[in-house]
């Protein structure tokens, strides 16, 4: 028998059998083919005698089923259903049968299957007691009998094996192991009785159903999106998931709970600890491996992890993401992917991100260890948390981007939303760390001489300011800060902030004096090569005339806040007047920035000042932009019908571009293809042309996405409706 | 610069400064010794100017601070203290201060310390700011002068190093690396400001600094104990417990959360997913490490790790739990040793264990996956537990020993004991796996030809029954059940089990008759190679005689409860007649368990029966006794003198016992000794004479245990009171 890896046999005196961690089987292990009774006493015939019941085919109906069952756009040879939902099967027998005749249908998943623990269910069609799955006769048909099947709303969720088996005289007759009547079984969010259950069509239909995506990225004020295809019923999907929960060696007994299930999800998405699905890689070196830019989507990184039960290199917090919110979709929960704008990171779970300036007011980057992320992606799964008090169901929190902090493990959540709003971080999982993403204060902090820091000024707005996903049956974003957060400084939130603290959330409360003058920074949208232009304000609201010596810094940063290339430091001074405003235009030219950039995209501006022993701070992160890849199909827009997409670019720099990998696909529509120029010259343009044949119909998307040495993020998408 | 382990470059754009997750630095990362201010723009000199004031000395005041902060007892040449309470330093300058001579006292910890994150303290003692540690001058003794300093009550817990500057002219002068002033600081179990704060003397003694206790083992009825000699003060343990915290990659910001620490702590302790501290072996095959029964108590394991890295082989779940108790007693966090007599295990986090038994009556061990382990130990922390609800600080457990179903990971806890009282299983950590444990039900199954299971019996009372630790100053047990359950049966229980069940653990709710037919087991204490005499009590309540069919089974049973060796099958018929008590007295002679037993002392007897199709079943656990080495002392008991300790021992048997190796210890007085012998014949005595000098004086305590091929838990102990 085989035992799940890493269990010796240091382990015979711990198990009765080995812990069934996998949901493959070696044939021959479930039934011998007859089983005479434990208790028949009489000399045992193996051969059934003559004229007895036999099973001569059984049916798993796919036609009926799959549209029951909302699993039509499954690419799989075998039958998918959904629990706690009936489901058909139809089997023929070698005669009529009559009065006497005794069948059940069994289940069977992973090794040792027991019918205590859920991975071995008998069903049973009259008035013999048998497992807990629903069994009646819907239809007698000559020699065949339909017959209906619901499993339970809470039954073990994966690939189950199915036998048919007649009572004999003195045994139980088996039909043989046929992989082409193995079954999946999947969570339903059109089930009531099931934790998942989503009450609004619309809403299973996008958080269940839709295979096509946005994620959005970029920064407050200069929010740009990014396609992602999801691809969760394109082939060979479906068993690539449960792989995955076979590499985790989950115990199949837990499959069927969602709490469990998502936070080993969240675990297993990444390669720290587990050997998990992808490797995180924040630098700009990619050579071993793909740049987490240029994924279009899910599909590709699952087969290949599948394929070769290796992490597939590289991905950022989005990748980490995308195939999760795949992996949960796939396995029927409903989910979606969150992006929540300057995200608090690393500070420890308290609510102070820490900034350090130098007595001169420039930021001391080498004192300063918290980041604020530009922006981070997670999941939100639905889920009702019969495992907290009520009011805390609906959507929950699961991040599979690897965290130092998230209980000093690489996983976090499932960590409920509303629980996050009161400030209720009594509960499990990890909400103290998501409360902190979305609701620590930004300390600024003056370094003296001796090393001793001094806050002087706290900012409560910046972190968590906007959260976005994408909206239910359109691509637009839809903001979602109000779940997570009451008004800033109403009183539920000072409610929901004191609650945090009770639980041991710990917050700045350094008494500072208002400030009467202050400064901001506004930047219109800039495109890669363009120079940029910062209006920056300062406002004095007291009644002398201040003159500020000020400051500017500007570095090129990684979307996690961390600086890659400080390139400009320029002091000058204002003089504002009582009681008004005064404004500077500074101008940052391409060429300072530009040789500096690498494959990053994000540029943070610092303006420091100092009036009177006053300091002042503002920070400024933008997003800049790049230009779009065309795309257009043509053909006969019909499944099983050979279509058309064109992909055209045209270069509108002055450089080169080197090295310039183009990917594009759509689930349901095309494969991944990929398409390669070592280089493309100042205004030259490149066209790229590629038939493919839908194989869902409805409206559909294609994308395709460049990346090359010294641009990456092009994107292009063209939507298609397939009639079917 | 070092990064961590496991951090490439591939996380440059993610942190600022690599996460320090290791207590040791290299030399000269810290500080140059003469740092110029930053803000200074005049040319920088790099020697003192003449007539500045200089360190020439610094002195730990250990003989003063180690009694103050109840560490004398540690063996290690530098000072330990707690933090939250005043500790003093001596600094000697060159020449007498003056006014306008400032100075400062820093500790850091870790690589890359921050004043941000806890790790790098500043101490000032004027007027001028430094960090949150207190510093004050208590005396001036004319160029010295002596300080206390206050850590916080949550400082980072670990070694810092110590370093003292003074100001002069253009820059800080400091003192050099100087690893005699590094200085241990320990949570502080006698500070109220602590979360660990035990408010009663005789208990944090107790929990905190007695290095000798016991854990009790065997079975309900037949309790036994083990000596396990923590040694948490015995020299290189507290570096050891340090190394665990680095090996596990913990950021050092963490160390200061207790509720972080011990949960690290858990998964630290055993080898599954992160190379911690023991292997677990549930065999009778220990040849390629120690036996967990040959163990004495944590120093030798904890050593052995530290020297090695390399997990040590073996442990069951008293190993695991005697040397967490040192680790958490080491670090300053006051710990107990919990027994669990009748621990229910493996059952998904349901609140059933399901015993299947086959349509003759037999138990069914092919199908039977759940076990009732005979006891399980884990630890409780004394621990504040902030981030709850009131009401549930207190006694938490923790549990090192690894299991399949915590949260899918080998670590369990903190839970806590008062939420599992009152089932309250919707807080951190793991709570719904320990209520299962203590409170699972017993459901026996009848597995019918079609294998199908039909419940026939629920045992509300089998698991949890008793729950057992040392009591606090002796040497006794002290029954802390009623700190997990409420009496079985009253209002209270009851509406504990509706709060469970409602936070979704699943109970048996079958519709079974009352029996009026019942049976039992009683069996007298029994030595290893005697014979067991089981007396078997059928009661009839009903007003008919009864002719019950009857059957024995008897197994070795490892403490899992999983059968080793199935050695008696025995069918015999009793009449009972209306409204009586029949006995039947059954003889299972010493022959018939003797060739089976292996390591194990564990037997299980199983009586099952049937009358009129009523089934009825008894199961029965024994733990065989073993006889006692016998241990004498002699010498003058006082600190520093010499003194002799005789292990003897007769073999009583008929048989030769093989390869008998002993092993003998005692915190305080003598480090791990051993000894082998090949062959004790039958009759045959052996004596072992070692000589000691005592490091610690009071009440202390030695204890040996000799291990052979067959038979093993043999122990003896002797306690001396050593005068100071």
């Amino acid at each position: 028998m085989s035992k799940p890896d890493g269990e010796s046999n240091t382990h015979t005196g711990r198990y009765t059998e080995p812990v069934p961690t996998s949901n493959l089987v070696n044939d021959g292990d479930d039934f011998p083919e007859f089983e005479p009774f434990d208790d028949d006493a009489t000399p045992r015939s193996y051969a059934p005698s003559a004229g007895a019941i036999a099973v001569v085919n059984v049916d798993m109906c796919q036609p009926i089923n799959k549209p029951n069952h909302n699993t039509t756009a499954y690419d799989n040879p075998n039958l998918v259903v959904r629990r706690g939902q009936e489901f058909l099967m139809r089997i023929s027998f070698n005669r009529l049968l009559s009065q006497g005749d005794d069948f059940q249908v069994e289940f069977l998943i992973g090794s040792n299957p027991s019918p205590s623990k859920g991975t071995l269910i008998a069903v049973t069609f009259g008035s013999r007691r048998g497992g807990p799955w629903a069994g009646r006769i819907l239809e007698l048909q000559g020699p065949s009998v339909v017959v209906g099947i619901t499993p339970t709303a809470n039954a073990v969720v994966g690939k189950f094996r199915t036998y048919v088996a007649v009572v004999t005289g003195n045994g139980m007759q088996r039909t043989r192991r046929d992989a082409r009547t193995d079954m999946y079984l999947l969570y339903n969010a059109w089930c009531p009785e099931d934790p998942v259950f989503v009450p609004n069509d619309a809403e299973r239909r996008e958080y269940v159903l839709n295979d096509v995506g946005v994620i959005y990225q970029g920064a407050v004020g200069a929010v740009s999106h990014r396609n992602w295809m999801y691809g969760q019923f394109e082939r060979g999907i479906l068993d690539a998931c449960i792989y995955i929960l076979d590499s985790s060696r989950m115990p199949i007994y837990n499959r069927g709970n969602i709490i469990q299930l998502v936070r080993k999800g969240s675990a297993m998405l990444n390669s720290q600890d587990d050997n998990g699905v992808l490797v995180g890689n924040w630098s700009d070196d990619y050579s071993m491996g793909q740049p987490p830019t240029a994924w279009t989507g899910s599909v590709q990184i699952l087969l290949q992890y599948a394929n070769t039960g290796v992490p597939v290199c590289f991905a950022q917090c989005w990748v980490f993401a995308g195939v999760f919110n795949t992996f949960l979709r796939c396995l029927g929960i409903p989910s979606r992917v969150i992006t929540n704008f300057s995200s608090a990171h690393d500070n420890t779970g308290n609510l102070k991100t820490d900034l350090i300036f130098k007595m001169d007011g420039t930021p001391d980057r080498r004192h300063t260890r918290d980041s604020i992320w530009n922006y981070h992606c997670w999941n939100e799964v639905f889920i009702s948390r019969h495992d907290l008090p009520p009011g805390l169901s609906g959507w929950q929190v699961v991040d599979a981007t690897p965290q130092e902090t998230s209980d000093g493990l690489y996983r976090c959540g499932p960590s409920s939303v509303a629980a996050i709003k009161e400030g209720l971080l009594c509960h499990p999982f990890d909400s103290g760390f998501v409360f902190a993403e979305v609701n620590s204060d930004v300390v600024f902090h003056k370094r003296d001489r001796y090393g001793t820091l001094s806050p002087y000024r706290v900012d409560k707005l910046h972190i968590g300011q906007l959260i976005y996903t994408k909206a239910v049956g359109s691509f637009s974003p839809q903001d979602v800060t109000h779940t997570y957060k009451y008004p800033e400084g109403s009183g539920e939130d000072a409610s929901t902030m004191a609650r945090a603290e009770a639980y041991g959330c710990e917050r700045d409360h350094s008494e500072l004096g208002e400030s009467q003058l202050t400064v901001s920074i506004n930047i219109q949208p800039v495109q890669v090569s363009q120079d940029v232009i910062l209006a920056v304000d300062f406002q004095n609201q007291g009644d002398i005339p201040r003159t500020v010596k000020a400051h500017l810094d500007g570095s090129v940063v990684y979307y996690t806040g961390v600086t890659r290339k400080h390139f400009k430091d320029y002091d000058f001074t204002v003089v504002v007047p009582a009681n008004e405003t005064e404004q500077v235009i500074l101008k940052v030219a391409a060429e300072e920035y530009m040789p500096h950039l690498g494959s990053q995209l994000g540029l943070r501006f610092v303006v420091t000042g100092e009036s009177d022993d006053q300091p002042l701070t503002a920070i400024k992160v933008i997003e800049l932009g790049t230009p779009a890849l065309t795309m257009t199909v043509s053909g006969q827009p019909q499944v099983q019908q050979e279509m058309f997409v064109t992909v055209s670019f045209t270069n509108p720099y002055d450089f080169a571009l080197k090295n310039a990998n183009l990917a594009m696909e759509g689930p349901g529509l095309m494969s991944s293809r990929t398409r390669s120029y070592s280089v493309i010259e100042p205004g030259m343009s490149i066209s790229w042309k590629e038939s493919f044949i839908p194989r869902l119909d409805g409206p559909r998307r294609l994308v395709a996405v460049m990346v090359s040495d010294n641009l990456r993020q092009v994107w292009g998408e063209v939507d298609v409706d397939i009639l079917p």
